[in-house]
């Protein structure tokens, strides 16, 4: 069983949170090799917790271990659940958030033995008294199957998909990053599918942008492009600049790709 | 002897500074497994410091070393120590910050011994020159009892306890988290003592909340609640909100919680 | 060959794209130990960059890796490179953002094998394709000279010298740190060499301060100063207090140090 644990939260970094749900993993698995995704979701975003976890999952090796701590609803009746694909195990709660993980092969499992957590849980903490622990003790060897009871229909987050018309392809900007790039939910894929090999142009606001770039070094400085990101995903970016302040866009806003 | 170091300082993540210590410990220590508390406590704010130190401690494995910086006194005649307890061992300045470490059975050592220093220690990083290589050889080995001479009366922080009257308990906020919920001066233990098995209402500023909830979910959305929290301290909150923006309250407001 | 890789890069930490570059990097060589140096450099601040990872190397050990991505020119025509010094291994692009590392007996490598890249890699995310695995790669072992041709010159930033007239040095500030204290390009060296001994007093903007300090508790609270800090340069400081806010001053302000 692996060793490697992924952490997400929308803890921050300004309080110990992090660093306690650390110190109970190492005491319960003192050989774990612990790797910050982010701890900088905003606070209850699950939909952008899921985002995130899941533009990183391909680049860790099989088998790793994602423990995500995105919780509004802690100390309610939703479930702590544990998910196992063919490529790594999830554990976390039960709102959307693991949403990535739910292909065809995954299961789940609602964590329901007190043994794998810490003594007398909290109602307000379970990064550190449900999940922490529940990851520690996968990555000593725990079978997740043995942690709880199958679980058929967790939830999924119903992500927005772009619209397809006859030329064009409507979707919107659904993350923006430290740069200010500014993400879509159009992927290679729908571009490959719905506008194959056409020239592009792309609405934003009021504003059109001709072609798309290969890198951002295809701008010239100061003006804003789109290109195919690491997500391969559409991106809107302004060269050597910040899209999301310059052109004023946020996630949510609408944007169209059509064929020029 | 640990070979886990905790590290909590006001540095921030944007200097390469706690990098360094960490190039500092690794090179007398390779073993080493590094921690990141928090960086962010307020520069300066050494009450801050012991606080989120103090509640990190139960997590950590026993003989953990906790290595805490904030030093406005650097390069001053304020001693660099370290505290040995039946838990850990605490390493940093003498200035209240290891507060939390001198239960009855602490024993303080004065470090006076340059060759656990980096050579020509610099008189305004101690992180780096002291704190980080004593630390470290900690970390290998070395015995705190021979790294300096017995320290009698280590600088101890006089941290504000509530007030007791007849029917209520006078404290105050004490700090803010990321998400803006606020944690009191007022614990468990406290209202145990004082308060046993009543209905309880508290107030703050001109806002009076009453009922004490379990989890944030027993609280509707957007409205104040307060709570025993992970700290096992009475904690103000808004329901998926921030109760220090929407409440304006900031450590130091007086809290009242009594009996209704 | 060493097993620790330092990063740096203006990513910053609200994204998921340290972790994965992490994630990379442990997929390759899992016994790798990987220490952040900091991910705050100001986005496409090449010079910031250098400088912050040019003060950190001393302080780890020999053959440490140092992994570098500030790179606005992801995707053009710049090259990806690895330098070796007798005291380290470098890895980033060839912007100048390595400049620290060029003295008599670096030798540059222009990373042209694919085989130690991702499949292929994006235009705009080198960190995770290019550089993360090239470091990866030779913490298992490879040798740099094995990744690529020999690159004669690569970019070395002219970071500004200080001046030298009869009886002063006429420099300035080129950083400021997460307290507000402002570094200059005075080093102590400079020093000796031109005012050696000599009682020195600094102008900066229509401020004057005299005589230089020893450690920030030589000056009285909320008071400016001066001193030789950790980094051997001189160091503008407000004791208890914040430099570059009380003082209004910023990187690229002229400092004149003289004899008194």
């Amino acid at each position: 069983m692996s060793r490697l644990i992924t952490l997400t939260t929308d803890f921050g970094l300004s309080d110990p949170f992090v660093g306690i749900m650390k110190g109970v993993i190492l005491s319960i698995a003192p050989k774990a090799t612990l790797i910050d995704l982010t701890h900088h979701i905003e606070p209850h975003n699950i939909q952008q917790g899921a985002l995130v976890l899941s533009s990183a999952i391909p680049y860790f090796p099989k088998k790793t271990i994602h423990l995500a701590v995105v919780d509004p609803g802690v100390g309610s009746s939703r479930h702590p659940i544990v998910v196992e694909t063919s490529d790594a195990i999830f554990v976390g709660p039960d709102n959307g958030l693991l949403s990535s993980a739910f292909s065809n092969k995954a299961i789940s499992y609602q964590l329901t033995l007190p043994e794998y957590f810490r003594k007398s849980p909290s109602k307000t903490f379970h990064g550190r008294d449900v999940f922490a622990p529940v990851a520690a003790h996968i990555a000593t060897g725990v079978w997740p199957s043995r942690m709880g009871k199958k679980l058929k229909d967790p939830i999924v987050l119903d992500l927005p998909r772009p619209e397809q018309n006859k030329t064009s392809l409507c979707g919107q900007v659904i993350y923006a990053d430290h740069f200010g790039n500014l993400t879509t939910n159009i992927s290679e894929e729908d571009l490959k599918r719905c506008l194959p090999g056409k020239p592009l142009t792309l609405k934003v606001g009021r504003r059109i942008l001709k072609q798309i770039s290969h890198s951002y070094a295809d701008c010239s400085k100061g003006k804003a492009g789109f290109l195919l990101n690491s997500w391969s995903a559409i991106e809107i970016f302004v060269r050597d600049g910040n899209a999301q302040q310059q052109l004023n866009i946020k996630p949510g806003t609408p944007v169209t790709l059509q064929s020029s």
